[in-house]
């Protein structure tokens, strides 16, 4: 399959652009909240209609395409064979429903499982990170680069409050080395801090499509994203993600042994 | 002493102001960043310009007042006799060093012990607070006022980390009857979160002038602030203060027991 990335990139931006405009006019209009997996996992109809924009636009553009979206309108992916991309309309709806702040939309694109170009947008904040390994990484259409020599000691990391909680793979044990331990509650708005050089690290249990845009923009910095046994993330499943630059997989690998 | 409330908030929303320009106008500029009681306790040159700014300002308007600084350029403030501005020029060090992004400066002012008003300013979402029980309280200029009656299942919390890996006085127990934990690492930028209504408490280990702006905004909308024992945060030294909407002490009280 050919695939143009810089195409995929231009339409990246248009549409959460336009997805983005779509939630922040929409905040005052009534919100229907629902519970999913638990009384802590929300979807609202607002999720809903942004995934359905989303994948109006790639079956439009990329029929040979498939979707894995987080509120079930695209397909069953069960492998990653040929163009697949990851949707997630609101990431941190619990943000959205309790903040109205600190919530994202993305979309990672991966080719045979390997990454092409992702995007995040921080909707209120209107921070809209694209990028991949080959076409580079904007904020804002300002090129970033991010230092991968830090220290531990040198960085926050952001994390899942389950797993500080209750010391999950050390997590917590990692976090005393570190500057300290921040909880956004959004894994789009962590993996931004991470791209952008804010935190050195992120580290929390994340499905497909809280891990895709992420990884596929960071990748293009070399930043890495492992599961606990070093494999790379199979964005086939829900799965703890250690992500950041090279030191924190080095001391997480350390503090295991 | 007579004192007058809206001149004092008055000059508060002056002061912050003109400190966020300076601060966001010198990002750019060299930062020389020391280490105080450990190795994550960060004092930068721009945290002593900053408050050097606050006092001059203080001993010119109010030569009548003490001043309680984080960086130690007022005085040794050992009672509550008085009126007392209490400083904190750059809360949210690590982040203003790692991030360029959440934190606050801040200001809170008590008439012997009881609060008068408070500012605090989120420098870089430029975001002013200002308020206190006689004068309302304002977000930007725009009148607030929050809700006082959810559950502890509604909302958020905003949490030191320590606290939440080691569930001191069961603070854990407390974050899993709730919507989540937050980390952001600013008190200021936390109780804005409550002030805001985004989070519905804040917990965490705070010395005066953390504690001294929020609770004199929050007294004002009824949000509350104790001490583990039940008292009135001391304003004298470093306690872990428990603040939110009812909920959050009620809660807190059952689990101690």
């Amino acid at each position: 399959m050919t695939i143009e990335p810089l195409k995929i990139q231009h339409d990246l931006v248009a549409w959460l652009t336009v997805a983005g405009d779509k939630i922040r006019q929409s905040l005052t209009d009534e919100l229907h909240v629902k519970t999913k997996s638990g009384r802590n996992d929300l979807v609202t109809n607002r999720d809903k209609e942004i995934e359905q924009f989303y994948v109006r636009q790639i079956r439009t553009n990329y029929p040979q395409a498939r979707i894995c979206g987080e509120e079930g309108f695209g397909d069953v992916v069960e492998d990653l064979a040929g163009l697949i991309f990851f949707v997630d309309p609101i990431d941190g709806t619990m943000n959205f429903v309790k903040q109205k702040e600190n919530f994202a939309t993305m979309i990672g694109v991966y080719l045979d499982g390997q990454p092409i170009v992702g995007g995040i947008l921080d909707v209120m904040a209107q921070k809209l990170i694209v990028g991949g390994p080959t076409t580079g990484v904007m904020l804002n259409g300002r090129p970033l680069s991010i230092r991968l020599d830090l220290n531990i000691a040198d960085g926050l990391i952001g994390v899942n409050s389950g797993m500080l909680a209750k010391n999950v793979d050390h997590v917590t044990d990692l976090i005393r080395l570190s500057s300290g331990a921040r909880i956004t509650g959004s894994a789009g708005i962590e993996f931004g801090q991470v791209i952008t050089g804010k935190q050195i690290g992120y580290i929390s249990n994340l499905s497909p499509w809280d891990v895709a845009a992420g990884w596929a923009i960071g990748s293009a910095l070399n930043i890495e994203a492992h599961t606990v046994t070093g494999q790379q993330p199979s964005l086939l499943k829900r799965e703890i993600i250690i992500a950041g630059i090279p030191t924190i997989w080095q001391n997480f690998t350390k503090l295991q042994s």
